[in-house]
């Protein structure tokens, strides 16, 4: 919906709601989109939240609590009797019914499952059992099946007994006595065929699917690859046992960008807590704490190399002066080509047969880089110290020495930069463990390797 | 498909090939799903390619033609003559043949025009006229539409007529004779339903849309947030003209956040040129220098208060031994709570109205992980410096004043780090300018002011 529309809509519902019209708004209510609805509710005091949603249609309460925050599927879940939620429970859509559930105490989840009908709670203790990180965990068992020697006219008569209670019934599944799926059709197929087409003469064989135990960030790949609606999940004997939809999926690559970016920053990644103000900071300084320790005492490497030159430091102050430079630009560059890279990785543009392609590429922008670094440092270097006098050499050279440091500290940096991600690669790592802390502190390392190597050399 | 029948299918593919059995390959090709097809073709030489590709159905070479990469669309594009290119392209998805259109020279496009039906000329060029970062230049025009009086028999005689061309029909829009848009109803609607139901009895009348000039972003966020398969697009005149399907959708996703994370290191997206190994040196050099060459510029100032420094330095060397250190941890620790922030605003879990709420927690996490940075680096100036004799102070001063700046910096950048998004956000800017090598820079500088004022304060 477009802002102005969204916008009335929420207008038009607080000005019933303050009328007093409760039964024009709940007829609204029951044709917007659920989205808009929950967000709605969610603004609502508790129990102006709990005499509204309870007179809506059921379907319609479990579609919405589905959409609810977690926060707010709990006030509701202590507002209501276990009777009366048992039976809202039965109609959320059984992938985030699942979730809600895994969120109770053993004790509360005890205390829910006798009011359960047995389809729903068979459904939800299986779903539950799933690792979270795999295609069990994020599937949902909203799908329509048909068998196959069917007549199209019988598969709709099916699917009308079956499917008020279904989501998703844009794809067909097609499957033998014992739930084996042998394919699909589409809705569309179904509505272009005859009445008394078989579903066989249509029937999709070559059909894309994962498998329970595949990982998640795998299943959505697979969704994005082949622009399906929804792929079918099967179990070890090939049986259909769940589908994992497009949005599902979308959620998936969201929060595994999440988890790379952070990756990338030196910060570890939990699944459990991921809101940002529900973690709490405690939270927050367990994911970030090894990395920063272990980077501080990986940078004693580069402090061993300074404190070996301390002595021309003392003779040559001035040299101090551009140590974070050397390691600041270091930094910059080969982070910025490490991001390059793992984004190039993991859109699939870059593969390990091109790294060398890719490490040539990166050299050469380090070459114009460092091109353009050396006389901007030479100039700075002129102008902070040139008037320091040396015992053998003149300014110049200082100012060389200096910028051809800096320009040798840039290639470099950009092609570790460039190969730490290939290289994670290669060992089967993600790439977005070459991150950007970790680089910066090897290329100072190399950084006050190559600036005292280029200095005594040149000065000394 | 899981990769072992994915690598199954070209193993045969490829196989059948070689023994020439050309006919058998292409009812399998017929079969399979269109991505591996393209992929498999793509893998042929050209004469080969073009061979089997012309033998297929020319609605699933329009499907093909749309999943090639650009480089063998453009060798197909040679290899066919205009008018057999001609009857192809009214075969390809009208969305990627308006931007295949696109990529062709002026005298190109004016070469195939005459070639092409009415109906297809008009859609391209409509398509063509749109900013490509508009909903207009993602949408598609293959969408099916019904008139509001319609029985559900009619409706669907119609699709029956209308959609073979058309490659989404899940939802089904709902128009008056001037191709306003009133509604939607589901292909489900329509199963679910008797054949003499009205349409108008089941008309989703609130439904969401997105205009013509809205922002892709904007159009794809909101095919997240609704869970649609596509959203129709409107045009001034509340005409329906395209729609905006979800696997677009979750394209502008992610190139929305490349676009983030290339940012957040300082490099310049440009929207033409994002494939990585297509872009050449001097583009990514393009991309990168403005950044590198600025913040070495801003440098500078750090620069400025060692210089000021430089006689205590040389009287005190050891305390240049720890200058990276101090501009290190400083960056890191900025880096990653922007990072975490960034994060938090994009997935909406963090607005402005909790900047002190934020800045509050990020400065808790900060005072954590300086409290452990305190201890680890007095250790390493004791280990490292503990020869060192000052003249008024013991060696533990010095210690405690380096591992002092050393804790005051990490606090600082981390707020500084957590705050530069939030302030961006202020200014309606994008959160993710608020890059790491611009805070990596920035405190850098407070850090240098940070360590000569505590070392000054405890040592002179």
């Amino acid at each position: 919906m477009a802002n102005t529309v969204e916008t009335t809509n929420l207008t038009q519902w607080t000005r019933l709601l303050e009328q007093q019209q409760e039964k024009q708004l709940l007829a609204l209510l029951c044709d917007a989109p659920i989205i808009e609805v929950a967000e709605f509710l969610t603004q609502q005091p508790p129990q102006k939240l709990l005499a509204l949603f309870t007179h809506l249609p059921q379907e319609l309460q479990g579609a919405i609590f589905a959409d609810f925050a977690e926060e707010q599927q709990l006030i509701l879940y202590q507002l209501l009797n276990k009777k009366d939620f048992a039976q809202l429970f039965g109609h959320i859509p059984s992938h985030q019914r699942a979730d809600f559930y895994q969120q109770l105490s053993d004790k509360e989840q005890v205390q829910l499952l006798p009011y359960l009908p047995k389809k729903v709670r068979e459904d939800v203790i299986t779903l539950s059992a799933y690792p979270p990180e795999t295609a069990g965990g994020i599937m949902s068992t909203d799908f329509a099946t048909v068998i196959e020697d069917m007549t199209v006219k019988q598969a709709i008569q099916k699917l009308r007994e079956d499917s008020p209670s279904k989501r998703m019934i844009y794809y067909i599944y097609v499957v033998d006595k014992n739930m084996q799926m042998i394919g699909f059709v589409s809705l569309k197929d179904l509505i272009m065929a005859m009445p008394d087409d078989k579903v066989a003469s249509f029937l999709h064989e070559n059909f894309v699917y994962a498998k329970i135990n595949d990982d998640r960030e795998y299943v959505a790949q697979q969704v994005e690859k082949y622009d399906l609606v929804a792929i079918p999940i099967l179990n070890e004997e090939k049986q259909l046992v769940g589908i994992v939809r497009y949005d599902d999926a979308m959620d998936v690559i969201r929060a595994e960008e999440t988890e790379d970016m952070e990756k990338f920053m030196g910060i570890v990644s939990n699944e459990e807590t991921s809101d940002y103000l529900k973690s709490s900071s405690f939270q927050h300084f367990k994911k970030r704490v090894s990395w920063i320790l272990g980077l501080f005492i990986a940078s004693i490497l580069s402090e061993i190399i300074i404190h070996k030159h301390e002595a021309l430091l003392g003779k040559l102050t001035v040299l101090a002066l551009y140590l974070p430079m050397i390691a600041g630009a270091g930094g910059n560059a080969g982070s910025q080509a490490a991001t390059v890279v793992i984004r190039a990785v993991s859109l699939g543009q870059v593969t390990l047969r091109n790294w060398l392609g890719v490490i040539l590429k990166e050299a050469k922008v380090a070459f114009l880089l460092a091109f353009c670094l050396f006389f901007l440092a030479f100039l700075k270097v002129m102008i902070l110290s040139g008037n320091v006098i040396l015992e053998n050499h003149s300014t110049y050279r200082l100012a060389s020495s200096i910028a051809l440091s800096l320009s040798l500290q840039v290639i470099t940096s950009t092609v570790v930069g460039a190969a730490l991600p290939l290289i994670a690669k290669y060992f089967n790592g993600d790439p977005a463990v070459a991150a950007s802390p970790a680089i910066t502190t090897l290329v100072d390392i190399t950084g006050m390797a190559i600036y005292f190597s280029v200095v005594v050399a040149m000065l000394c």
